[in-house]
């Protein structure tokens, strides 16, 4: 029952027919790197920020080589791509980037089929809005885990658009103890990221006199740039008012400039 | 509460400092693989017989290589140990063998210390008994899966002597929920093995005129010979007039001859 509805659920968020839930999100990203190595792929090409932890560690662990992609705060820059992308290369990027800007999906998906580089999208910011989901990529990777659309405090999934190779499936793994409450996540999921998106914008609006990183783009987060001392301090002062939690970048898993990162999905 | 005691007693029981819950027993094998390589080996020694199946799968998946050592009916032949360790190579090994036949562990761990060959045991079938442990090992890993002396029907455990490498802790991962129930689990396990122990020593005893493979040696299964038709008929007879559930062999994960491997563990 649980787990049967669960994989049918992301069977239809992905569009793949091939779906296993994993132990951590982490676990996703790296059984897709492992999945590229045994398709023979050699790098793996990650976005220079917006990523996640994890795209920068993991390749190396399997011996493929990181190729950093440029972008425009997170925002894949589709020139550098072109150049970039290879048949001996796997593309992993955010959806949204950094959990604030929206990727143009379609032009970075077709950019990938054209070359012959394989597609891994993380959607762990992007399963609660289908609109944000290319169903073209290879490999679909998302994390269940804490602040998050789905946040069960534990695992993820990996999905394929053309089926796992074989050693992939005893290293996927996820107890029946939690399916129940994962269909319960997953039913709230498109819920809770419509409500985001609507404080998001709320929150855009209170600060529209500050630069805000790509203000008209759907996203969760809301990423603030600073230029002074000053500046920082009332946007800080703003989040606390509003006891909104934030972190503060640079940061890799946001963008690498001083700036606020109000952390909308964890409110 | 949970999730503590087990790390405890899981220290307690394998003497090393550094112990990691994972979402199973296959993922603690990669993970200690994964460690192998990180630590520059280039080559997983496994036994030709006695092994669990994905100690054949998964070095492919990390670009090392597979060395077979010659093993009596799964116990590891210490002479072609001693030719085929080196300071390049990680040996695998359960103990004991395929659930049936303790390995002479601390002799195996001598020659390995000696040819600076990293150690890793797999305990899945010794977690409930002490005597069959080495704290010398560089690394243990152990499945809690169904039918074992740790029976959560999720997830397992590695440890490590000196540590592990950065990158593997967030590969590991065990959900909170199933804490309680492994505690629960972990306190069973030796007394499990006793009664497994003595079951087996009373099926030795029914069954000695058949060829019983080391019948002296502690474990848990029985795994028993024929060599004619007749034979296997006689022992699969009494198999089902007891209810004890059994296996056929040849299979790498017990013995590669024609015997009956009658799985005290489902018991």
């Amino acid at each position: 029952m649980g787990r049967e509805s669960c994989v049918k659920r992301l069977k239809e968020i992905t569009g793949h027919n091939a779906v296993k839930l994993t132990p951590s999100g982490d676990h996703a990203v790296f059984l897709a790197f492992l999945s590229a190595k045994q398709l023979g792929k050699k790098r793996i090409l990650i976005p220079d920020q917006g990523g996640w932890l994890t795209y920068k560690e993991y390749p190396r662990l399997l011996d493929l080589e990181i190729i950093e992609v440029k972008t425009d705060y997170g925002i894949i820059n589709l020139e550098d791509l072109k150049n970039k992308a290879g048949k001996d290369s796997a593309l992993i990027c955010a959806q949204p980037a950094g959990y604030f800007a929206e990727q143009p999906i379609k032009k970075i998906s077709s950019i990938c089929t054209e070359k012959n580089c394989l597609l891994i999208t993380d959607i762990s910011g992007s399963i609660g809005d289908k609109s944000l989901i290319d169903k073209n990529a290879d490999f679909m990777v998302c994390s269940f885990g804490r602040w998050k659309p789905v946040s069960l405090c534990f695992g993820g999934s990996i999905s394929a658009k053309k089926g796992f190779p074989k050693e992939i499936s005893s290293l996927t793994g996820f107890p029946d103890e939690l399916c129940e409450k994962l269909e319960a996540e997953l039913s709230k999921a498109e819920e809770k990221t419509r409500e985001w998106y609507e404080l998001s914008k709320k929150i855009k609006e209170d600060l529209k006199s500050f630069k805000i990183i790509h203000p008209e783009k759907k996203g969760i987060n809301v990423v603030v740039e600073f230029c002074s001392e000053q500046e920082k301090k009332e946007i800080l002062k703003y989040c606390e008012r509003m006891h909104y939690e934030y972190t503060l970048c640079p940061r890799y898993i946001r963008v690498l400039e001083k700036a606020v990162s109000i952390e909308v999905k964890r409110l």
